[in-house]
């Protein structure tokens, strides 16, 4: 017997086809649904095994859900859920994957009804790809995936996307919604704003383009996350405003630092900070 | 018959070794001889087949070298030159593969005797392993190698470098010492010199170490140059430190706009940015 019943999935994109897929091949629900504004998109998702149905009325799908999975960008994901909330069965758990969460649950604070339950979530996993296209039913494997519940949440809502998240392959981990906003400022959203500044700064280069074939393996893994959508990214960006902000002025003291010695020519210092970065740097789970 | 007569590689650690590994396994030279300081190490490189003798003194070695190429880190290189100017033959030439460029040139300019010529070289191949172990035939296979050879020079003597370069594979760019110490400082001082800074702002937040794992492949990306040698670099940063500083400067520039965007909740103008640095880095070639 699968893991759920019917899991609807509303936006099939890059993230949402990868746990449409990872679900179906695995037979972790009964019926995997995907819902979404592109009929397209819902029939190329039908095509390659990403969902077993496809539903043109998200209030309508996500009223038999078990487990709605909210897979839309960020300002659309709070725009469905003030949709599809009031029309929700009792039971029905609901997360997200976007990559704020003290916004959104917030937000279902004040959007959802007695009985139901919004756990936001996170998984760290991407892909340049974007779309359905860049789909991988092993996108999710081994990676670490983020759950944000709050005190007081009933155990068996947090546990079905605890369940969902375990199947899929993935390791789920527990922070505060605060929690989770400050470390993703800190390890993807202060490094794309980082890469992107970056690739700016090639542009006010006298020559700039003539030079651009010698940049080497360095420069484009430092800046390889600028290839990232540039609409989406103005979204998370503007969502986790407040702690990317803190993020960069913390980032901008760390700079000042090595610019510092750097200006003064003092070598002692430049090379403990760059040792202390190393060190750091290593420290980083994972192959290179 | 060979290109070369004999190669002395003074310093014989990554790039020093690569290069003798790739001119010893095509046959590019009759003797090519390895000189250093550590007589562990050039016993190593006998071994592995990245030259064909050791010497001890570097300067009775370049005394009957064709071509010295200059190997070791930036400062030393100014030492070696200066050691092995005055006993070069007629009709040598010597080069180096340091990471900038006026600095020596210049410097060559004050002790190259009559009928021995400098031409500065940098070949833009690289790897995160440090030192011979990391020594790689194929390390120049399509990388580009700069050179920056001063007007005036012999056409002879900047022939034999280009002859060198293209047989070990790569292909020879020619720059002024000065517009390659800009590109180099835009396309790899100032990325690396953003990575340590990115890396040292982690350690700055609350349990900032607890959250390392979490670290996802964009950061791993965007900060893995700071794995680089603190101690070499902290002698790129100073000897080019003059350039590092005016990109640093450009670059702050582009910070600032990013994050007056964000700061003023402009999404249209963050958007724009966004946009602007994703199509510059796809303009750049290669491959992600």
């Amino acid at each position: 017997m699968a893991l759920f019943q019917k899991v609807v999935i509303i936006g099939v994109g890059l993230i949402g086809g990868s746990l449409g897929l990872a679900l179906c091949r695995r037979r972790l629900a009964e019926t995997v649904v995907g819902a979404g504004r592109s009929k397209e998109n819902l029939r190329a998702a039908l095509q390659c095994g990403a969902i077993h149905q496809a539903a043109g009325d998200p209030r309508r799908a996500a009223a038999e859900a078990e487990i709605v999975v909210l897979a839309a960008h960020p300002r659309a994901n709070r725009e469905l859920l003030a949709e599809i909330a009031p029309g929700l069965a009792p039971g029905t758990v609901v997360t997200d994957v976007g990559s704020v969460k003290e916004d959104i649950v917030r937000f279902a604070g004040g959007v959802m009804r007695e009985g139901t339950v919004f756990v936001g979530g996170h998984p760290m996993a991407g892909s340049e790809r974007q779309g359905l296209a860049g789909a991988d039913p092993y996108l999710f494997e081994n990676a670490f995936y983020i759950l944000t519940p709050l005190p007081g949440q009933p155990a068996w809502a947090v546990d079905k996307v605890r369940a969902m998240v375990r199947g899929i392959g993935a390791q789920a981990i527990e922070l505060t919604p605060e929690e989770h906003d400050l470390a993703v400022a800190a390890l993807s959203h202060l490094p794309h704003l980082v890469a992107y500044a970056l690739v700016n700064s090639l542009a006010s280069l006298p020559a700039g383009e003539r030079l651009l074939p010698l940049a080497a393996g360095g420069f484009r893994d430092t800046t390889r996350i600028a290839l990232s959508s540039p609409v989406m990214w103005r979204e998370i960006f503007l969502v986790n405003r407040e702690k990317v902000l803190a993020l960069l002025d913390v980032y901008k003291r760390e700079l000042a630092l090595l610019e510092e010695a750097v200006q003064k020519a003092d070598g002692d210092a430049l090379e403990a900070r760059l040792q202390r970065a190393k060190e750091l740097r290593e420290s980083i789970p994972g192959r290179g």
